[in-house]
């Protein structure tokens, strides 16, 4: 008989929570990514801040389901899914493949959304994959060398400014490491410029950072980033994003990088699918995370806007993706026993978390806060437990003490871009 | 008293010895390079062999000379000298400064040569800098994806075909690791091909593999890579690349991937000088590696065809490059301060060595030869030793160990490319 098969869209957290469900069960299980790799998103923006390599953060998905022999791999991009015919077509190189399935699972995550000015992109890069990482990576080092060559003063001080669009957890964490990166890791090394002075913005638009925190810890954020000589502006909106810098509200500032963590537009599942979306570009998913009239085809993670029992949000975070990625794995057990379902999803919250610099965090568990350097140290032992493969953990370690140490960056390369 | 500029364009190792013999000097020296980082070349066949990160073979050239007062460091491309005016013109991004010295030094290397068939380039790139060698790296990981992804017996063998033109240490550490990726690391890991079928071919045109060492060195490391699966050609002449593959005589040969490692062309420092080079673009330097005419312009390494006081030609590896820097630094001290010229140049051969796979090297001593797995851990700990940054060297051993202990590869990253 043959097996049921599964097809998976989208190797991130809520993809891979799909494979972990499904693994021992008698079935076919291919997952599909345009990447040959998972990545440790949080982490991402120890990447951008040249703190850790790309491999550190990535593992070939190809390499983390290696044991699992139900399970195959497929590099490639969907684009199109037939739900009355079953089937996804995959693009692989100028090739297109069809793959056929019972249970269909989209996991495809989100880009950055720039409110309908799209051209904003190319002037304010976002920060989601390893290649959006090193661009970064590679406008922030090539700033502090061109303000260096520069003999213009104007144009030394907007080299100098960095402005980061948006204060939710990758806006402060990334705000947090560059005030480190220029006023410590660089000051010493350059003859003419003093990245001492370099100027770090974090522009929010809502009336403060970490909104979705409780408000005594965006004030602890706040203060926090301060001390490390971030300018925080809250409530302050961005109009405009050109060759010069950034506009707020109605005055321009000059800004020789710009980093976009404003907001997200989810993948174009609900386009594939024929569904309703929301303003997010969410696929509206049923209590399940099936889709109407569909039951065999689920959607997770940063594609879905899914309330759970409670009437609760479930958040574009990365244990929203896993526990719903959980819970459609238990339902299609549950339905391939021909047993009922499992009762209806519940989002546990195990606590939110930013860090700041390399001293202080936020936490919020809901039952307890924390901030200062005891949040930092726990952020630090929770993301590396999490870390996925025992090589990670250990480098990542390394690199982090040894930047902590030293107050070095080591992965200070500007590759793949002319000088 | 304005202090005696010395401007050094490289930040290779020539660059930086030449940096080394004079930072305590009362000079002004300028390090000009068009990359941000110094990079440890002898190591980077392993980041094209995802065994390595970039950044641990790589380290910022500001990062490394940041103690040192006299020096400063641009990031720049030089395309002219004037030796008359003695200035070097350096393009940064779409500016052009001038750079006055009154002591030069080019150390600025050399790339692949196709011996007149520069559209081979794009066919079969080879391995000098990071950006080659993670190109190298997505070739190799992608044409495993393509063929486990391919329904064509015929396109699945060329898929899982890779060529090595060149054997020389580079071409043969490449074909070793390559083997041992394919027959070993990603063995387990496809679930439609084999890779362990991979068939790596290592083309050499003269009659022996490792020319430059001795013949029963040649010979152990032609068997060793043999008993890794690596097909040796030996007289194998490669008449010309293309889209399928290569052609060996006039046979030809398909192959999904095809890496240079046959030749390298000097950087075209003969041209801005206006000087004499010989076949390789190598500029015919003076005994003390000054050019004709002008005794305050040096050029070392790649760039420069040099013979010593013994008549021994001073070959392009990376002590040659050192041993000139040296002398460079030495001579520059000597006329600043009035004295007699330093002895003439001897270069001393510290060995040779080359690595076949993670059991067997072989090394040459001219007083001692040694082969097999001492070779190996002789070629580690001097390769450990040589790399710069602490940090680096701990990493490195760590990846070494890991990827020594489980077979695996964890910088198999497919970045910068669509798939």
């Amino acid at each position: 008989m043959k097996k049921p098969k599964i097809v998976i869209v989208g190797a991130g957290f809520g993809g891979l929570a799909v494979v972990r469900a499904l693994h021992k069960a008698a079935v076919d299980i291919v997952v599909i990514d345009r990447r040959n790799h998972h990545l440790f998103q949080p982490l991402l923006y120890q990447v951008a801040a040249a703190i850790l390599s790309p491999a550190e953060i990535a593992t070939p998905v190809r390499s983390l389901l290696a044991g699992l022999h139900n399970v195959s791999v497929m590099l490639g991009e969907v684009n199109e899914v037939d739900t009355e015919a079953r089937h996804v077509q995959v693009n692989i190189g100028s090739r297109t493949e069809q793959v056929d399935y019972d249970y269909l699972v989209l996991a495809t995550g989100a880009r950055h959304a720039y409110f309908g000015n799209d051209h904003w992109e190319a002037l304010a890069p976002g920060l989601k994959t390893i290649d959006d990482a090193t661009a970064i990576r590679n406008r922030i080092l090539l700033a502090f060398e061109r303000a260096e060559m520069s003999n213009d003063p104007e144009e030394i001080q907007r080299l100098l400014t960095i402005a980061i669009v948006g204060g939710g957890p990758t806006g402060v964490e990334m705000a947090g490491t560059i005030a480190e990166l220029a006023h410590a890791a660089l000051s010493k090394e350059f003859r003419r410029i003093h990245p001492e002075q370099t100027r770090v913005m974090l522009v929010e638009g809502s009336p403060r950072v970490l909104a979705s925190f409780p408000e005594d810890l965006s004030k602890a954020a706040a203060e926090s980033l301060r001390k490390l000589g971030v300018e925080v502006l809250e409530g302050a909106r961005v109009t405009d994003c050109n060759e010069a810098g950034i506009v707020i509200g109605n005055k321009q500032v000059a800004a020789g990088t710009v980093i976009w963590a404003a907001g997200v537009k989810a993948s174009p599942a609900a386009a594939w699918l024929g569904v309703e979306a929301d303003q997010a570009g969410r696929v509206k998913v049923k209590p399940d995370f099936s889709i109407p009239g569909r039951e065999n085809v689920f959607v997770i993670g940063d594609t879905a806007a899914q309330t759970d029992a409670t009437g609760k949000a479930v958040p574009g975070v990365a244990q929203g993706a896993i526990q719903g990625g959980e819970h459609v794995g238990k339902q299609i057990l549950a339905r391939l026993a021909g047993k009922p379902a499992p009762a209806p999803f519940r989002y546990f919250n195990w606590g939110n978390m930013a860090t700041i610099g390399r001293h202080s965090a936020v936490a919020d568990f809901g039952w307890m806060k924390m901030k200062g350097a005891l949040a930092w140290w726990l952020w630090g032992v929770v993301h590396i437990m999490f870390l996925i493969g025992f090589r990670n953990r250990i480098a990542v370690m390394l690199h982090w003490l040894w930047s902590f140490l030293t107050f070095k960056r080591g992965v200070r390369l500007i590759t793949g871009t002319k000088t």
